[in-house]
Parts: structure tokens; sequence; C-alpha cells
């Protein structure tokens, strides 16, 4: 049986490459960049006042001198220095005028008028060139790559992006997923099920996983562990680009996934894994279609989804992979067997920050994952865990 | 001036109850729930194998002993033991028939066949009562509470909710929100910006966040410094149950909107709180439309977003705050003047996780929150970090 590390491995090298797609600014919250993207001028784009208060050449500046002022410069507007003028009053994001490199802020000024005449003065003692001024460019520098190939649009990225005026961006486009829960004892979530039957879970678990991606399943399926109706679904299933079964993966005499997905043709790459929980899965290909066959648990998919799914995916993307912390545990926890296991955690701060166990009975507990806010990792070597030893944590 | 603390107090207790819908389970994720949800049944439901293996009675069991067996049982079905049945082959998921206790896995059997009739001896030393069976209500109790109001949907709830049969969701319907943006110097993403103009990222930014919490704004606008124009956006935005606006609190000439707001007949609750970014905030109320107004910089807006509208929405909500955590830092900084200070930070992970600063040009900087995890706090009184101090970090 495979380790985890090569598992993963298998599964990073059989990344796809999907098109690209232009799409509006405003609807690309959560999706992938699929250019590079550059600065289409300095940034800031003129030295910008950082206060509201007066703008003067620091070179001239002495502590009580009076400067007369008869001009005033809002954001949005520009202007050229007059002859002689020494002091103008300047807002919070107009461009200081050339000629000028200070600006001391309102607080610092004292204005009085004499004859009409408006004057201040300030209350500096050092006056520093460019204090309280943005300078151009020192943000950012015109074609300057801020952006590169790969990177999730969150707040700050949108936010930057509509600073540089992209309207539309280039973004990876979704891959065709299909989902297919199996087993008999699986029913949709709006029938009333039999004592010994269970609601299907799991597709709603991946769709949600996928949602992080911006991913609509093409379809969503449950098919009983009835041979031919298996084979017809995935039969189906394999025009996507990836296909991601639930169940039938295991031991048991029902367990038909496998045998049918190899029937039709597709490659098995791997089968189990050294993991608890989702040992049994499946993992394979078929020309273009990548297959995911999942355990049947509820949280083995949850798991399977975090720590195989989603660097699929984010490797396909061009993405980097969500980055793992590692922080110290708040108790003891003992690990039977060689297995690498992952159990849900949440952070628990104190005087620091914890990883804290939650409830959890198992992979099949339907509420392991509940207030959970990621998944702590046993290394399969290690059967004992010690208050503050450095666990390997990875966020949901 | 007032603290960081009692701004955020002040904002806290203005709080709003927002009404309640009914939604498809599927459409719900990312919204907060505005129920109690409790378990329809046991969970498991039965005393479900865990293992695809052999259920016997665990008095019975003797190291060695021939089990003969006849019946296999997959999951989605039950069975009834025969008078003298001593064990069955069963799958994972299975319910475990009345009368027996103990799932022996596969992988310790073995089996044979004599004269037709097949037997199982196990490899087992110590046969335990229960093993490998969840036990009927061992995650969940009937009846017991599983999610409460303000919970908000992620996966994990979202499958449990299918698991409980829950095809529709209470949640809290989203409030109206208008969103406006100020500033001569600020045009449209779509237009080309003279040297001393900038593009409205700010709407973006708030745009960003609210789709955090599921909420669309009603309305997005822009107006420029001009007395009428605010006057009349402002007051068509009063209709929202929150107005946001961004620029023009500060101490320039054509801030203006300020006393806007309080001619418009909107109590003042603070102007000015000792922090930065964001020290200009604006905050009030108008029976019961809460207005924000924003400081106009970029990572102002970004920063009072999440340190002031997200913990409101929250509280609103019923949901509680998000968590901030205590990481140590992974370098030096200094710290001028007495606010309490929000910066840019990433985590960095090397033995163990840091806190670590990026490139930070200030409030103005358009890429200041790229590639940030969230924001460090560096408390008032403090003017010097070192590293390995502990701060408090707020995740995005």
């Amino acid at each position: 049986m495979i380790s985890y590390a090569e598992a993963l491995e298998k599964i990073l090298s059989e990344v796809r490459n999907y098109p690209s797609e232009l799409i509006p600014l405003s609807q690309s919250l959560g999706r992938v960049l699929s250019e590079e993207v550059s600065a289409d001028r300095d940034y800031p784009p003129f030295h910008r006042s950082a206060m509201d208060g007066f703008a003067i050449a620091s070179k001239d500046y002495k502590d009580g001198q009076v400067y007369p002022y008869h001009r005033e410069l809002p954001a949005g507007m520009s202007l050229d220095l007059e002859p002689k003028e020494k002091a103008i009053r300047i807002m919070t994001g107009a461009p200081v005028p050339l000629g000028f490199d200070l600006v001391i802020k309102i607080e610092d000024a004292y204005l009085t008028e004499t004859d009409g005449q408006k004057q201040v003065t300030f209350n500096l003692k050092d006056a520093k060139p460019w204090q309280n001024i943005a300078k151009q460019g020192e943000d950012v520098k015109k074609n300057q790559i801020v952006l590169t190939k790969g990177i999730q649009i969150g707040t700050s990225e949108f936010s930057l992006l509509a600073s540089l005026g992209k309207e539309t961006v280039s973004v990876i486009q979704s891959p065709k997923v299909h989902i297919i829960s199996t087993g008999n004892e699986v029913i949709p979530i709006h029938s009333s099920p039999l004592p010994y039957q269970i609601r299907d879970s799991n597709s709603y678990t991946i769709t949600s996983i996928l949602s992080k991606y911006k991913i609509q399943p093409e379809s969503v399926t449950h098919v009983p562990d009835l041979e031919k109706e298996i084979t017809e679904q995935i039969q189906k299933g394999l025009d996507a680009d990836i296909l991601i079964l639930s169940g039938g993966v295991s031991m048991g005499s029902l367990d038909l996934v496998p045998s049918i997905l190899q029937r039709l043709g597709v490659d098995l790459i791997f089968h189990k894994t050294a993991i608890k929980p989702g040992k049994p899965i499946w993992f394979g290909k078929r020309k273009n279609t990548i297959v995911f066959g999942m355990p049947g648990n509820p949280f083995s998919v949850q798991t399977c989804s975090r720590i195989f799914l989603e660097p699929f995916l984010r490797k396909s993307y061009g993405q980097s992979q969500i980055p793992s912390y590692k922080l110290p545990y708040s108790t003891t926890k003992q690990k039977k067997g060689s297995l690498t296991e992952f159990f849900p955690v949440r952070l628990e701060t104190t005087d620091k920050t914890y990883l804290a166990p939650l409830a959890f009975n198992g992979s099949g507990d339907v509420r392991a994952g509940l207030f959970s806010d990621g998944l702590a990792i046993i290394p399969s070597q290690l059967s004992q865990i010690q208050k503050e030893d450095i666990l390997e944590f990875l966020p949901w």
C-alpha cells in the first residue's frame, strides 16, 4: 500500500491544463487568473498627498516662518505653481505640485489672516523631504507584473484589478465535473430512510468543496450497488474532466466500482493508501478524464477532498497549494497502527494558538467536521502526541 | 478620540436583527442559520459495521474456533439471525444484526469451505464487544440539537444538514446594502484616468467582503465631491439596512460626508478612532439604517471592513466573531505614535508558524493586502516588536 506522500505525488503528476476564458471582473471573485497582469501606470500615479494640510518645498522650510498662501488643491485636480508661490493648502489624495516635496498635516499648521492675506505657520521640528507624500511609483512601477497566472482572486486581488482598470480578466475555465454517489443504503435527502438506510451527504460535501473553486458540478447522481446501473452512470460520467465517485471502493462483495472502472478502460493509478480515514481511495484516468473513487463514509470524503481533490485542482489551475501550518497540540493523543492519521481540530487560543481536538468517532461520524478549522496530521511513524508537540495542520 | 475597543463596542451595540427566510439546502452554502436544527433520529441510526468482515457475538468468541456461515449482509439491508446462526459476512455500513456485537475485519479472517459449508476462523487475540461497530446514537442522539442559530453553513454543516434530510433551511435574510464611493479624483474602472485621477476600487473591496456573507449590494454608486450630488445619493441610500460610504470623511475642505449625513438626520455615533489605517471612520444611524463612512484609501477600506463591518454583520446574524489568533512575529518592527496599528501579514512556516510582514507603504498602497493572510495588530501602547513576540492576528 502506498504512503500518503506517494499517493499525493501520483495525483499531482496527473494534473490537467484547463483552457482560459475571459470574464467580467465583477464576476471573477474566487476564480483563478490565467494571465499575468501588469500595472498600466505607476502607483501612486503621481506624488500623492497622504494628508490634509499644506504642501511646501522642504529646502525652504524654516521653523516659525510665515507662509502666505491663496490656493487650495483638492484631490481630482492638479495645478502648476505660480512664481513665488511658497505654500498651498492640499487635500489627501491630491497631486503634490511640481516644485514642492513636503506636506505638513493640518494638525501641525497654525492659520492666520492679515489684511485679507491668508497665512500659515507650522509647528514642526524636523522637515524631511517627501514627508506625508506617497511618491509616484512607490507601490508599483508602470509595466511591473503585479499578479501572475494561478492566483485566486480574493478581496485584495479584486480591489487591485479594479484599480488597474481590468474590466475583464482571463481565468481558468472550470472543468466539467460529474459526481456519482453509490450505495444501496444511500437514499436522496428528500426520501424517508428505512432504519438501515442513510441519506446522501457525500455529494453535498463534494459540491461544497468544488464551490470553493467556483465549480458547479455538471451532474450529481446516485446509483445503488447494481452492476448495470453503476456501469451506465460511470460510462456517462467519463465524458467529464473529473469524475468523482463515493462509495463502493472497499473490500465488500458489493464494492463494484474498481472492477467496473477498469472494465470501462479507466487505468488504475493506485487503489488504497496508508491513511486514516480514506484508506480505500481509488484513483485512475481514462484519456483526459481523471477519476477519484472516494470511500463512502462522510468524513473520508471530506478528508480525501481536502488532501487529494483540492491539491489536484489547485495544481491543475497553476495555483500554489494551501500552505500547511505547524502549531502546538493542546493535549495528548494516542495513535494505533501505522497509518498516517488525519483528525479534525479547531484552533484554540489562550496564551498562544493551539490545535485542539474535537469529539470524533471516526470516518462515519456525521458531525465529525463540525466546528473544526481543519485537519491535524499524525505521521505514520508516531504513536504518541504530547501537549505542546508541533503538528502539521491543514486548514479547511 | 475613542479607542479601537470603544469604537468596536459602539458598533456592536448597534446590531440589527434581520428577518429569516426559508431556502433550499442546495442554495444555502455560506448563509447563516436562523433556526436550531436537531437530529431526526439517532446517528448512526443503527449499530453500523465500520468494516468489511464478519459479525459474531463477542461472548461466544474463542480464538481459533471454526464458525460456519452462509449469509452475507451488505449495506442497505437488514436481517434477523436464524436460530444457531453464529456468524455472518457483513459489509461496511450494514446494520449489525440483533444478537451480535462484534465485527472482525476481513483481513483478520481465514475463509475455508468443507463439503459446501462455508467456514471462517479468526486471527484475533482480544475480542472486545462493539469492536469495529459504530453504535447507534454514538455520534448524535435523536432530538439532540446539532446546529444552532448563527452558524454559517460551510462544508461540514452542509453535509450534516443533508444527512439529516433538511431539504430547506431557515437562514438570515441578507440586509439591503447600498455602497457609495465619493471623491472627485475617483473614476469608474472602465474610464481612462487623467494623471491625477484613480479608479474606484473601494466598491470592489466592499462587494468582496459582503460576498463572504452572500450579500449582493442593492446598488453601487460613485459621486464626485459635490454637495448636491452626495446629498441626493445619500438620501436614496438611506432606505437601506446598511449604507456604506467611502471617502469624504477626513479633514479636507471637500470632505462633505459628515455634515451631509448629519443634515439628513443621521445621528453620529462616533467620528474617528485611534487606529491606523482607518482613523477618520464615521459611524452613525438613522432609524434602522446603519451608516459606515469609511475613509477613501483602499487599505483603510479593507481594514475597516474587516475590523468593523464584518463584526457588525456577524453579530447582527447571531454569528460568533471570527476568532483572532496569537502567533509569534518573524522579525522586529517599530511603531511610531500611539494609535493601534493594523498591518498586513502572511503566515510563514519554518519550525513553527510565524506572522511575517509584507511590503506595505500605508493605506494608499494599492497592493497592500496582496498575498497577505490577514492583519496583525500592534496595541496602542507598544512601540517596539521583537522577533518571537506574540501578536494578535486577524485572518481575512
